[in-house]
């Protein structure tokens, strides 16, 4: 059975063999335009003859643009590439782009869609889990620029999300967990019930995805652009992005969210904010999915401080974070989602993960 | 005295001395922002330091930055400058941009700030008539590609458009003629006592220049993303961006519309819509200012054939123009607000222009 989300101004729908009848969940006002598929090598590969012949078949005019994979093309350089394919080949405002893959693919073609002609629709397939729970819900688009990641782009809302759970048979496990990483992030800030339930559950399963994405869903849409309540989706993200980055970017987005995450929460249980269990289940349960958090230690404090204070949408030079205050919960102070946190505390939650010094505590 | 217009969320104040009282009209939610006043190198000559020591008097953290000025410059790279300058020095979503300068200034700062860490304030200060009457409204921002003009942008809205007309002192004539042809455009189709008034009068004056961002501002609101009733404004755009190109952009904007506005009303009066005095009376108060219908003669109608055709925007290969009904109204039909004109009447319009034919009818 699939799913139907209703996300702000658009349908999600996740279930099981939908990149073949693409067409019955592509919204009726688009079905007069052309639309162009964009994807990356490896998912063409893939599925991308699968989708062009859905649209062809149902006599859709359709076709299909590919770009090298990986966050490395993800810039500028790709973007405009892509604009020159479209605008070479005179495609008006009466075309709808389809982003078919993970993430970058995701991030990159809703900002050409974005940017073309002011704005074109566009429809999100994500093939990854990360994609489905992550960056097709909240209408982020991006590209990285030498000076960072994600560092420019567009609020930009897909027309519809398709995803297809298929897909997630050719995804490698360490891609599932990458994108479970994710989900459990949503349940460890809204939702304990759901947590509980994730952390027994062996696989990925269609239900609790959707609760992960209507979850998010509920954040984004109370607050579409950023300026407040949304920042709790950030937990777990202030250490994840300087992670990324000290580590060029080798550690997967949802395993450097994951060590964040443990951070994080050690500085929430160091301030009294959690329990030692309510700690410890996070960490074991962490573990569990393969994430070794000695290899906390390749990495140097100051190294991180210089990656956290270098993200430029830092209000102020101050560090600030999510803080937990409880399975399911966030803390929240006057009104403020994220909280000063000094060198110091991130500093003794780095070393008590390094040692395995909570175990004592 | 100022004159105060209220445009969708934001407000337009036009009058005079606004560049030194800067601050008075920014609005207030923006005071503890960090200022950027972005310029090219020859209006930064004329008001850069004046609008920088506004600023900074009044305690307001601001800096400048220039590029060179044309629509040359208006391209992707002069968008990463900007950009890479911008996250080199740490600027986060508490900046707000200023805009300082011509259309050309107004549409980059305008997209840099659309895309800017995914979207932040900007204000609009137009120095030219044409970007006062034209550019600052609307929210459409957009850069230059090898494949034409505007091809790459958003609908981003200013947060205030400050429009100081002591700046007109310094422009040159052909330039405020330039902006008055697309105030003469605005109320062609949309009031004919305003445009009997202003082709009556022999400078633009605060009350008209009013007026016809009034008159824009009520199509946009109706239709800010282009959909339908705000293809009226593109009245003799079809041909002006034709002869834009074809002149490789020596051409100025207002008079490639001028242009455009005569062709699109001859064909206008060859359809019968409008009467030969009605056609007369804009021939001749174009005349007057100025615009040489006979230069018209150095284009073949074939390159302007194939430059409207290559008009990316265009949803069909038929070339569809907006056309009068008579003084201060369009033709529509069948709720289109533009029509399909064959190559045969374009050729007839220009030849009647060149040849001064109308004259005999």
């Amino acid at each position: 059975m699939n799913k139907i989300l209703k996300l702000q101004d658009y349908t999600m729908t996740l279930g099981s063999d939908l990149l073949s009848k693409i067409t019955e969940n592509i919204p009726q006002d688009l079905h007069s335009h052309q639309f162009v598929v964009m994807t990356d090598e490896r998912v063409n590969e893939l599925y991308g003859e699968e989708i062009l012949n859905a649209l062809r078949n149902q006599h859709f005019k359709a076709e299909l643009l590919t770009f090298p994979g990986g966050e490395a093309y993800k810039n500028r350089d790709t973007k405009a590439q892509l604009e020159s394919a479209l605008l070479k080949k005179g495609y008006g405002r009466d075309t709808c782009l389809i982003a078919l893959g993970g993430g970058v693919v995701g991030d990159l073609v809703g900002f050409v869609a974005a940017t073309y002609l002011r704005g074109i629709p566009y429809i999100q397939v994500p093939t990854t889990l990360l994609a489905m729970i992550d960056s097709s819900v909240g209408g982020k688009t991006a590209i990285n620029t030498p000076e960072g990641k994600n560092l420019i782009g567009a609020f930009w809302n897909p027309r519809a999300v398709i995803a297809d759970l298929n897909c997630l048979m050719t995804l490698p496990q360490t891609q599932k967990i990458n994108g479970w990483f994710e989900a459990l992030k949503i349940f460890l800030i809204l939702d304990s019930d759901s947590f509980n339930e994730a952390i027994k559950s062996t696989e990925p399963n269609l239900s609790l995805i959707a609760r992960a994405v209507e979850l998010k869903a509920q954040i984004v849409s109370k607050d579409p652009h950023e300026t407040g309540l949304r920042a709790v989706l950030n937990f777990g993200h202030t250490l994840g992005h300087a992670l990324e980055k000290i580590s060029d970017y080798e550690l997967l987005h949802g395993y450097a969210v994951a060590y964040g995450i443990l951070i994080e929460s050690q500085i929430s249980l160091q301030r009294g904010l959690i329990n030692p269990e309510e700690y410890q289940l996070i960490q074991r349960s962490f573990e569990s999915l393969g994430l070794e958090t000695q290899q906390l230690s390749a990495y140097t404090p100051e190294s991180l401080f210089q990656a956290i204070r270098n993200d430029k949408k830092s209000k102020q030079q101050q560090t600030r974070m999510v803080l937990l205050s409880g399975l399911g919960a966030v803390h929240t102070l006057q009104d403020q989602y994220t909280h000063v946190v000094s060198d110091h505390e991130i500093s003794q939650a780095i070393h008590t993960l390094n040692t395995g010094a909570d175990d004592a505590r």
